[in-house]
């Protein structure tokens, strides 16, 4: 069981020192779930009109999220970020979002991974909200990351 | 099956237009759950050392995500908001969070309150990962609101 | 010739106070181009896959801008808005954006639509420069606004 | 004529991967007029007291703006900038803005270069507006740039 | 002595429920201090070249952290702001800066003010710290406030 | 006396111009004091509850708003950060702040110490003022920086 690295030797809590890690090429990627009811989510993919409308705003909040992970979350690190992808599917009882982040830096891209997740299916139930109230984010979660000291690891 | 609010005629992303709604009270809570493994849960309740920090980061990160609700879902109104709660605790297979938002204003607050929530799970999986790297953000969804047109739900 | 009501009487630049105007519903509209070449046009309108989503992009780029309009412009007064939409649209010699927001307020939103438009102007630039770097924004200007004492006003 | 860069296979926007360039110095720089009845331009340049505060209330916006490029345009990356300036001056028909920006990155600073000069020219707007309604903004766009794998470039 | 109205009965940190407070015209003035050499106030109210330039720098960034005051200070409530003035001048032993927020709401602007001086006195110190190292920001305090049920106070 | 590097040949405010200067590690350390009546000291010292709350929230805003320091100041350069450390405790006549940040850039980080203590210090403020509104911030500078050209400092 690993110590919680943001807490300090008094269990304050601190955003971590990296000024001693390399820079190193680094990468997450992380997935949430938006369920719903299959006429919801019908309408989601179909739009009142311009097909693809409701994911295309959920793909562009995630992208937008990602770049203020360091606002949002206390003990981020601020980052260069050299790609952000997020992209939402059709999905068993619902909509998958994943989302994948790219830095060359001295810490890794996680929390920006699921902050793009997030606020991507955010954005899906607001878009969503006035057909049914009911939906529900789910099974947000890191899938996969490269690069750092840890290494390599997959879900 | 509702309309898409949020699509015009044309099936464009659109902000609702609220300017004829009268202005009222409203309240929402919104509820999320972040699983984790029992020993990391118990690291996260007592500390590394000061009982309660990883809990009360939290907290207060959610607090203020709530008042960033609209910078961050596209087509959300910026709302003045005249209270927010955000309460983390313990719950079966993890941590689960709690959040009460009010307004007095043209729209409801259900995005603010999922908001809330959605920060105060990141944050909490932000201050854990070093120790669990597998934790979930689950359950994620509106239990109530009030106020409104649409009047009092609960789920 | 009006004076500047952002400048004091010692010329020194100020927010004006508008703390005992009326708070009434108010609404204006601004307009902006960027010019192209005729094979640029093209391939944003017709995308190189999916249509429309040069256009989508910058329409919400727009829309999130205005809220943040307090944010960029010095002494602009931070607003609730009720409506904001932004369309883009084929014109001659490029592409046309205009920007309507609403607003019930003690002071005018002429500022949050120009904003609006200027930001997804940019934003089309952005999508469009890799094929075309001698694009220009032209033509950005207010072209109505009705509400508050000044009353209503088209260009 | 090039590919749009924004838009991936399937036509859905993304932010471009930058993560293979080298990292090299680079350099944009940005123009932009206001043009205004020359009574309004005669204000601004006099003020109505102390000379050049209309003026050097615009060029800080214009810095502080090409600092929040990447939170406004929704596919630009967060960059460091090592220099920014912002000068306006008087110009035939009005005011002319110049914005300069200077960064050590993966990608090139058009964007923040343009988004400088369109905020400058945005502020120039608001504080002139109770004088003259009918400005409008013109001849938005990228002059020079060095640096970069395209190397230097001038309008 | 008062209770911490930020503290819940649990002594968890909360922001104070106004939604039953009535909406009132509200004022506060803060004041703030930076302590200098004399040969650095020299240098700041005369500029090495455009008089005045250190200190309208200085009073515009007082004014836009008036408006950002609830996304700095956790617990603070978003508010409208009706007016916000910011004056810097020479004071024994170096510059005061002086701020006066205004609202029509239901709660106070004394942090506004705060935040508003103190931001002033630390870009003052930025501006001038290439020439002394050694400055104090000093009596930083509230010393007015009127409106709202508490009444009108001077310090 | 040194110059001003803030004010370029005509005095006009400008961004320093770092893209010549070497990246190396830089830290620098802040101090700032919030003077309070003994029994409002004690309170926060105490709690109505939970020990240490006011003090962590406290902490916790000083980390965030370093990480918004180039937002906040018009002419600092935005930096990546490697390390913010807040930490709270008593002192004569009240409570003292220390804020200790590091980074690996082409510039120092004095402002974002001093941003990271002024905003801990009013959230305290924030935090006390319903028990104590005659508080004072007082002796906010910078107390030592080290890196950079001109090389270590201490106060």
């Amino acid at each position: 069981m690993g110590e919680l690295s943001h807490l300090d030797a008094e269990g304050r809590a601190r955003m971590v020192d990296v000024s001693d890690k390399p820079v190193t090429a680094r990468e997450a990627v992380a997935e949430g779930y938006v369920r719903m009811a299959e006429a919801t989510r019908a309408l989601a993919l179909s739009g009142a009109g311009k097909k693809g409308e409701v994911l295309a705003t959920a793909e562009l909040a995630g992208v937008m999220a990602a770049k203020r992970t360091a606002e949002l979350i206390p003990l981020c690190h601020p980052l260069p970020l050299s790609s952000i992808k997020v992209a939402v599917a059709a999905a068993e009882g619902g909509l998958r979002v994943e989302a994948r982040v790219k830095t060359t830096a001295q810490t890794g891209v996680e929390m920006e991974a699921l902050t793009a997740a997030s606020v991507a299916c955010l954005t899906l139930f607001d878009m969503l909200k006035a057909a049914d109230k009911t939906m529900v984010i789910d099974g947000l979660r890191v899938i996969g990351k490269s690069g750092g000291r840890s290494g390599d690891w997959t879900a």
